[in-house]
Parts: structure tokens; sequence; C-alpha cells
């Protein structure tokens, strides 16, 4: 099928999925866990195929990322499993409003129609999204990196099985069969058959939406995270956050990239850090982190000089930038000119300077004394996620089920109408 | 300055007016709107020329929108007072949550930042649109029409002269100076720089929004608004909701423009109709409505025949577009063609058939037995509005203060870490 097909098809599994009872959600999810399972065979041979031809084309951290093994087909069964239980967000009254006129204004959340995912090649990703959609009542368009093709294809039609078991419509969930950059730009001009368009991966992909989508377009994103650590920062507290934010995990958007130390700690602060980043480390047998100095930090610890594009840099990788600020409004005017409006810290005891780096720093997360590692759907107690926007429109931070709905209002009357113009009835005139 | 130098200055008032406390940006609205009215002999000058200019260039309605007289100025203050007694939205906790690791996550209402608004020839849209905008704590840009530059430059001076009464920057409120197309495509394309663009006009102008912006945008819009009177409708109440949608101010977006008719009830309910808004009308000497009907109407009453456009025209004018439809299903079905997603209702006793037109019509506000007149910030009870929205990120229906707000998780931790790779400091390295 064209990918217009497909779009026109996934159109019309939204009324069912719109009307679609928590109950049957629940148990398209279950059995779509099962039918994963049971295609495990089919998945792993297509998963082999795609690792096949994507060999030496490939890094070996994508190829580890292409990769399926029957215990990664496990916890994507029980990922969708944990959609499952999470509350449904169709149906919920946000806000209710009872007019003197005697309206009855419900602000329903309703399910948003059709969301389009890009995303790269990691196949499980595929069966996270079509989960997330399915309860947030949306049928789903997946467009997947080429690499990824023949793994997501089996995926979708396991996934599908599981549909067709509860009398669902299989359109509700549909892999786009062409991988090149036209199907990309074809979601993002599909106006009035594509509801959201979720583009999941690189700079290049997000800056290709904003620049091209004429479709609502969530960006998820990039995070040169910041954490700043104050003058009145317990510094024990401040090392163990740094180290968390750093290496904990680097590879992620909410790892920390950038470090911003208050000029009257960072005789004693630096110094801790070297020791616990590179040197402890280094003894450790783990990686050091490479430490991108600016002058004033160079002037008191060794490390790499700072480069003018290394603040501006998302490394993922054991690199850290560090500089040092004169003031609490320096921090703050770095993170404006820097930041990707992610996450960022502040380690401080004094409530003054945390209430102000809160009000002005204009992140989707602000933290005050805890590691920006924390943005998480399932760390915020959100549940599971659909990826983490970086824009303020609509969803800022985790996307749950929650912001993958929209709202109607609903009002109920009894034949309530508004002033204006006379009316010519006030004497009947039939 | 130019249309940079003025977006500029405004990312400069942004701190100072996310810090401005209710009391402030209350008071800041009770000195505009003194200082609107000190200037009434400018502001009335300035709209002198303006009319001059534009005299015989637009049509009367036109001008009758674009002049201003002392009584206008007076409402025009009178609707910056409302807006200063609505609540404050920017520093509401919209929802906290305590975490197992006593993390205090709180997602927090917070200002956009800087709000341009591109708006035609009407005036008043500058005091509304900057009292909004500034009681949510964003700093506007606004680009009105060359026909009322004059009169809105003299308008902006004026609340200029009121904000720095209470010592808020001045750039908190901007008039671009340039009305040509170029700098409209500028606001749409200032990344970075315009976190929000509100388009108010045409479908012109909301089209090459959509097209070209790739600054977050808010689609106000057209409004075809249908009621659908179902085969179980009370059909006086019907026929009263008919009239009150489509005559009581029918240049308006939430005015009726299509009537769908179950054919159950078509036989009885049409003539009522021609009876109401046609010959009763015409026998009053009140503009008779021009009824475009379908093949199947017109076999019952006399009418306009119906175009291939007429169902997708928005009228704003006495005219009405009429089809008879054989069930629910196919009332839906003709809206989810030809509605552009505003207002929709249905007229019935059954509560079925109300649930369901609910569950699938697409639209931000759907009613039940009540006119599409209400869809409107001040009676949904949210106050005052910058529009009504179409789209479904973000904001769907009237867009008050809340909606003109974005938000932040502020998160309170006492040096919480997320677990990872092993921290070395679990026996402390420094």
């Amino acid at each position: 099928m064209t990918t217009q097909e497909i779009l026109q098809a996934a159109q019309t599994a939204r009324l069912p999925l719109a009307m679609a009872d928590t109950h049957t959600k629940n148990e398209a999810l279950e059995a779509m866990a099962v039918a994963l399972i049971a295609a495990q065979e089919e998945i792993l041979a297509a998963n082999k195929q795609d690792l096949e031809a994507a060999r030496g084309r490939v890094s070996d951290v994508m190829l580890d990322r292409l990769a399926l093994t029957p215990s990664r087909l496990t916890d994507m069964a029980k990922g969708m499993r944990e959609v499952a239980a999470l509350p449904d967000p169709v149906g919920a009254v946000l806000r209710k409003i009872v007019r003197p006129n005697g309206l009855v204004i419900e602000k329903t959340a309703v399910p948003m129609g059709v969301i389009a995912i890009i995303y790269e090649s990691r196949p499980n990703v595929t069966s996270d999204a079509a989960a997330l959609a399915l309860k947030a009542g949306s049928a789903c368009v997946l467009r997947c990196g080429r690499d990824a093709w023949a793994s997501c294809h089996a995926i979708v039609q396991a996934l599908r099985a599981g549909l067709r078991k509860v009398h669902l419509p299989e359109h509700a969930i549909s892999l786009i069969e062409d991988t090149s950059h036209a199907s990309a730009n074809e979601l993002m001009t599909a106006d009035g058959l594509v509801d959201l368009l979720i583009p999941r991966g690189g700079a290049g992909l997000i800056r290709a939406c904003v620049e091209n989508a004429t479709v609502p377009c969530i960006q998820t994103g990039t995070g040169i995270c910041h954490v700043y650590v104050d003058a009145d920062a317990d510094l024990d507290m401040a090392l163990r956050i740094v180290e968390n934010a750093k290496t904990s995990r680097p590879s992620v958007c909410n790892a920390e990239e950038a470090l911003l130390v208050h000029r009257d700690v960072a005789a004693t602060f630096l110094p801790m850090l070297k020791k616990c980043l590179v040197d402890d480390r280094t003894a450790a047998g783990l990686t050091p982190v490479e430490l991108h100095l600016d002058s004033a930090a160079a002037s008191i610890i060794d490390g790499v000089p700072a480069g003018p594009a290394d603040f501006d840099t998302e490394y993922l990788d054991y690199k850290l930038s560090v500089a040092v600020v004169d003031s609490l409004e320096d921090a703050i005017a770095h993170i404006a000119k820097h930041s990707t409006h992610h996450s960022e810290a502040i380690i401080t005891n004094d409530k003054v300077a945390a209430q102000r780096f809160a009000t002005c720093v204009d992140s989707a997360a602000v933290y005050i004394n805890a590691s920006t590692r924390f943005t998480d759907g399932g760390e915020f107690g959100l549940g599971c996620e659909m990826g983490i926007s970086t824009q303020k429109l609509h969803a800022r931070g985790p996307m749950g089920l929650a912001e993958l709905c929209t709202y109607k209002y609903i009002v109920h009357g009894n034949g309530q109408t508004r002033g204006g113009a006379a009316s010519l009835l006030q004497t009947p005139c039939h």
C-alpha cells in the first residue's frame, strides 16, 4: 500500500478506536503481547535478515539497538502489559462547568485520531508506540528506519493478529512500507490525515519536521542538560548529583552535558569533581569523564580546553563541559543561551536562589537538589511515555497517555439559546 | 525598529514579566486602562487618519470595524479591567506528585515567554490581546493590518505609558512597524524569539501560517458549524436553536452554516424552518435567510439549489445550507467531511444518539440540545479569550488565560540520584 492508502485506512480505524471501551483496549494489549511472543520465531528470523543487511553499514551501537532476542521480545510484551495496567486517559472529565443558564460543559479528554511516529532502527519502539497510541484511543502509523523494516514489519503483523482477536480493526496499527525520505515528507504534510506527528530521532529529523511539517507535530528532543552548583551548595550532595547525572547513563537525553560552578566554590569543588569523575574512575577501571574546561575552570584543574562548540554539544558520552560563573544570574543567562529546554538542576541550600532558578530557567523540568536523570515518564509516576517533549505547546517533558490525547467540550443543554438579535419565536411563529 | 530588533527587545521583557506578581500585573492593567482613556484625543486623531486613508479602499463593514469612538475606547478600557479581575494563571500547580524516593514534582503553569499576534484592521484587538498576554505573564508583539496602524500605534503608546507607571518594561507590549507580508513571514519563522504565534484573521492568513510557520502556532479558526436535527428531536426546540444559531449574529465563527435534518422529520421540520427563517422574517421586515437546499430538501420546501461548494462555505451571512440525511451515521459522516472542527450540535431526546454524536464528532465543542453560539470564553465561564482554537494540539475551543500559558515541572529534592551505573560515591571518593 502507498503511504496515502495506509493513512486513509488508518482514518477508518479512528471511530472504532474512539468508541472502544477500556476493557476492550486492555484485552487488545494482552492479545498483542501474547501474539508477539507467539510470533517470536518469525520476528527473530526477520531481525536476522535486518542484522545481516546492516552489518558493516552501521556502527556496533546501532547494531546492538537493532538486535532482538527472546529476552528483548519478552520485555516488549511486558511493556504492553504495563500500558494495559495504566488508567485509560480517554473520557476523563478534565473540568466540569455548570453555567447560570443551566448549560453543563464537560471538558473531556478524547483521542487525537491518527498519530504518526517517525523513528529510527529500534524495533522495540514499534510495540511501545503502538501500545501507547492504542490505549490513548488513536490509530498509529509507524515509519521506522530502513535497517529495521523487516523486524518492524514482523512485529506489526503480530500486533495486528492480536487486534483481530478482539475484533478491533487491524488498520489501528500500520507500518509505512516506504522507508525513504519521501515517506517521511509525506507524513509531515498529510494535512487532515495525521492528527499528531511525533518524530523520535536525531536533531536532523527534528529540524526537518520543524521546517517542513504542516501537520501538528511535537518535538521530542535533544537534551543539553545543565547542573549548576551554587555558592550555597552542599558540595558532597552536588558531587553525588553531578556524578549521577553524567555517568549513570551517558547516552540518554536527560544526562548532564554541562556543569556550571559558582566562582565562590570552584576552587573547592572542581578538584573534588576531577578526583571523582577522572582519577577514581580511572583507578577503578571505569571510563574516565573527559572534562572540557572554560579558562576559569582550567586555571583550577587539568582537562581539555573547551572549544566554542562544546557548550552547544549533546555529547551522549563520557564528556562534560565545565564553566565557572560569577553569579546565579550568570548561570541563568548561560542556560538561556545554551539549553535545549529539557532538564536543568540547581544545587543549593539557598531557598531564594532555588526559587529564582526555578522561575527563570525555561526548561521542561527544573530540579532543585536532584539529578536531571529523573526526567522520565516512569520516574515522574506518569507511566510509560512516548518521549520527552522539549516544546512548550501542548506537552512539555514526558509524554504519557494523557499527553497523547486532546480534549473537546461536550455541552449538555435543554434548549438554551444565546442573546443577540431578537428571536421571532418569542411569539411562536409556527 | 526592525522586526528583529522588536523581537529581541521583547525577549528582554520575558523575565521581568515572568517574575511579576499578580498585584503588579493587575496594577499595570489598571494603569493601562487609565492611560488609554487619558490618550483618547491622540488615539481618535490617529484613527481619523486611518479612516481617511482607508475610505474608498475598504468596505463599509471594514470601515466600521476600524472606527474608534469614545464609547469604544471606554469598552476597551473596561475589557482590560475585566482581565485584571480574572484569576492569575501563572504559578498554578496543575498537579503535584510525591514520589516514593521523596521527590516532590510540581507541574506548574508558567508563561509562554513572547506571544506574537497577527491580526487585521481592528484596533480594539490591540488592547484585548495585550491585556491577556500581560496577565498570562508574556510579552506580546502585535502585528496589525496596515489600515489600522496609526490607531494601533497610538493605543500601544498609551498602554506603554501605563506599563511605565508600574515599572514594568515597555517592551512587554510592542507593535511591529512594518505591515507588509514580509513582517508576517518574519514572525512565522522567528525561531527562538517567538514562543507562540496566534494568527487572527481569514482563511488565507491561517493557511499561510500552517504552511510557513516554523514557530509554534495556534490556528484560530473558521467555523462551518452544523446543527443536526435528529429523528427524535423536539422540533420546537430544534427550531428555536436553529433560528438562534443562524440569525442571532450571523457574522461570527460560532454561527450555524449548515443544517442537517433526519429524513423521518424533514417533511414536518423543513416547512417550519422556511416559515420561521424566510416567511416570518420577511413579514417582520427582517433579512430573510437564504436557504441553500440539497435535492431532498428542495423536494419539500422552496429555496436555492445547493451547489457543490455550499457545504464547504462559511457564509458569515443570512444564508444556510440544508441537507436531509438518512441516519445519525450519515450526519456524523457529513460533518466529518465538511466541518472545520469548531462547533456542532445535535437536537435529540435520544440519549444514545446524543452520546454517539458527542463521541464521533471531532470538534472543539459538541452541543446536545443547545445553540452553537455558546462557543465563547465568556459564555463558557473562562473569562475573556484570545480566540477560538480549531486545532487539537495544546488548546481547543476558547483560548483563555490558562491556554496562553505553558507548564514546567519543578522538582524539589534533597540529593536524589537515579539508579544506573554504580556510583563510586557509595564509598565516598573524596
